[in-house]
């Protein structure tokens, strides 16, 4: 394992044991990073994983990606000139490794050095007005031109006008399906277009066709991979407010643009500016407030550990108990270890299992807990995060 | 002189005097303060006026509203079913008599009693969007229904549909020019059609067509007169971008409304809200935050003092060192009085005399010292003043 100032490398056994982990079914990225914090690294989870929906109560043997898979995949990346890069390697997207539900692997085509760039996500509504659009293209060049890079979501609108009038300074296309998927299919071209100077970054399979509720999932790394989100016409309970929440939940900047309280297409932006989202009508409203972030400190290693503890291993009435415990309403994980009176490493492995197992998941801790006031506690994400009988986004 | 809880009412003497001294060349509503404090009441200073004139250093006699010319403005008043309302009488408006600069008479036409409801004044551009009167008619009509007076100037545009809206419940034009020359002509059906349940109300005397510098003017009684002040469409370095700062200097609530950044007809309401205007998009934006202003205390008694100090007399050398310290750069009074070793009373003589010999004049002191500031100070309007060599509006 090689080691530099920005990260280790993974060796290729690594690579091949990553991609099988997170590939492989109830695991998301937050079960992932348990898992590899658990049991030490992605093989020693891979070997223990039915044992642990055994104990979980699963009533059939849990898919298990096999090394032939993650090989094919591996293939298919290189055919396509994607770079599957892992989560702590020097080419994982800086902000985004802040976040709590980060890919272990992040799938990337196109520039790798777009992501390097101070990243800035322009998103909003699919039926955009013409005034909406204008806009967002000024925006767009006019931040391109200060030198961000420019994130969206490809899809009709206000995302397309983004990414068109930065395609010569760099822009980032998040999908949400595989790379071999890209949506809508009318944006093919632009996105060749966009990979000279950009990247399509996604966290999902070759193959994978992109559901509606995909797209949420996929808004966290629109505003994962930026210091700050500017929305532009949005109407009420629409996507690029989820991806505003989501940069709440982030620590990241909002920014919104304001529209005419009478057009049902900027009700959202005018909401998020009621919130306190900072007013934009020209990148020089953007740019002071993000630049003096540029230089904070992100860094947050991500690595296997050197030496993996020792699993614990609970008994089933110590099971039973923290199963009783666990209902529809959610609770923190802080709150179970301190009822069941188990501790925090059995308690974890309980949670675990019921996860492998499926039908029990880790959920995102809600606004009230952003990630930055949980680091700066000291604890670590998984205590913070909520778990309900309800399959989340994240264990798929 | 009756009193009351609210005021106290003028004789009928008193009001002659009141309106000749302020109809007089050279006196407007702060020298008109700075006059009775000073003499003791109006008559004293219609007195001395010839007196202070000469002593400014007036070339030719200063021209002094006769007994029959202010006999004359009453009658016409009576013709017009106008009702002079005095600064301390009960039924001058409540929160006019907090500004400095508020008129000593204030001609009210229609429904007196609209006054004391809480007021809340709506402005906008002449040229105003389609979606913008539409917004204007809603918000107005929400706040009508809601026990609110909607104060605005009569103008085209937004300011017309506002009173539109509010005809049923109550609206307050408030004119630039005497009651019998209301602009545009075009609204004369609807100032008409208002002041059945409304009123409409004037600072200047009857035959005064308004000018292009009256607007502005008014338009600290349009502020004055409400708890704050709605921004609808309002372009860069428009009139209602004025009402709005003269809010902002009396202490009023600011309240804008967004629209694209690419209409210049929003350019001044986005900026208000970047500079921390409330953002409004319905009624229940501006309501609770007005509701708790309801109850708050506004008393600032304004009446004839009963006895009158001896009047200050600077001799010639005094005066001239004065008049030698002032010049085109504006100088607080305060400064003046630290600066020259005379007396308060020495300066403010002096300063009365250029005023009325016209070519000097207060000015509204600027943004940083709002008269809410002064006053809790305990310092007296005068002392705050700004001093210029430019005749500013306040002392015609």
């Amino acid at each position: 394992m090689s080691e530099d100032a920005a990260g280790v490398r993974l060796s290729d056994a690594q690579r091949i044991d990553w991609l099988r982990l997170i590939r492989s079914a109830n695991v998301g990225p937050r079960t992932f990073r348990s898992l590899i914090n658990h049991f030490g690294g992605a093989g020693a989870a891979l070997a223990v994983l039915p044992e642990l929906a055994h104990r979980g109560g699963a009533s059939r043997p849990v898919r298990i990606c096999s090394i032939a898979e993650a090989e094919r995949e591996l293939a298919q990346a290189d055919a396509m000139n994607v770079t599957l890069v892992a989560l702590g390697e020097p080419d994982y997207p800086h902000r985004l490794r802040m976040i709590d539900d980060a890919p272990p692997l992040l799938a990337v085509r196109g520039k790798l050095s777009t992501l390097k760039l101070p990243l800035v996500a322009i998103v909003g509504s699919r039926n955009a007005s013409a005034a909406g659009v204008k806009f967002t293209e000024r925006l767009a060049r006019e931040l391109g031109e200060a030198g961000f890079g420019v994130v969206s979501g490809l899809a009709r609108g206000i995302d397309a006008a983004a990414h068109r009038a930065t395609t010569g300074t760099g822009t980032v296309a998040v999908l949400a399906g595989g790379h071999d998927c890209p949506y809508p299919p009318e944006h093919v071209p632009l996105l060749d277009a966009l990979l000279a100077e950009g990247a399509a970054v996604s966290e999902m399979p070759f193959g994978w066709e992109p559901r509606a509720r995909d797209f949420p999932r996929r808004n966290r790394l629109i505003s994962g991979l930026s210091l700050g989100v500017v929305v532009i016409e949005a109407a009420q309970r629409s996507g690029s407010l989820i991806t505003a929440r989501m940069a709440l939940e982030q620590g990241r900047e909002v920014f919104a643009v304001p529209g005419s309280p009478i057009d049902p297409r900027t009700e959202g932006t005018n909401k998020l500016l009621k919130q306190g989202a900072t007013l934009v009508t020209e990148a020089a409203d953007v740019i002071p407030v993000l630049q003096p972030i540029l230089g904070r400190p992100t860094d947050l290693p991500v690595e296997e550990p050197a030496t993996a503890g020792p699993a614990a291993e609970p008994d089933d009435n110590e099971r039973n108990r923290i199963v009783a415990l666990l209902g529809p309403t959610p609770v923190a994980i802080d709150d179970l270890i301190r009822i069941s009176g188990s501790s925090p490493a059995i308690v974890r492995t309980v949670l675990l299992e019921l996860e492998i197992a499926g039908g029990w998941s880790a959920q995102a801790p809600d606004w009230s807990h952003s990630c930055r006031r949980n680091r700066s506690a000291g604890s670590c994400d998984r205590f913070t995060a909520v778990w309900t009988s309800i399959n989340a986004m994240s264990s798929r």
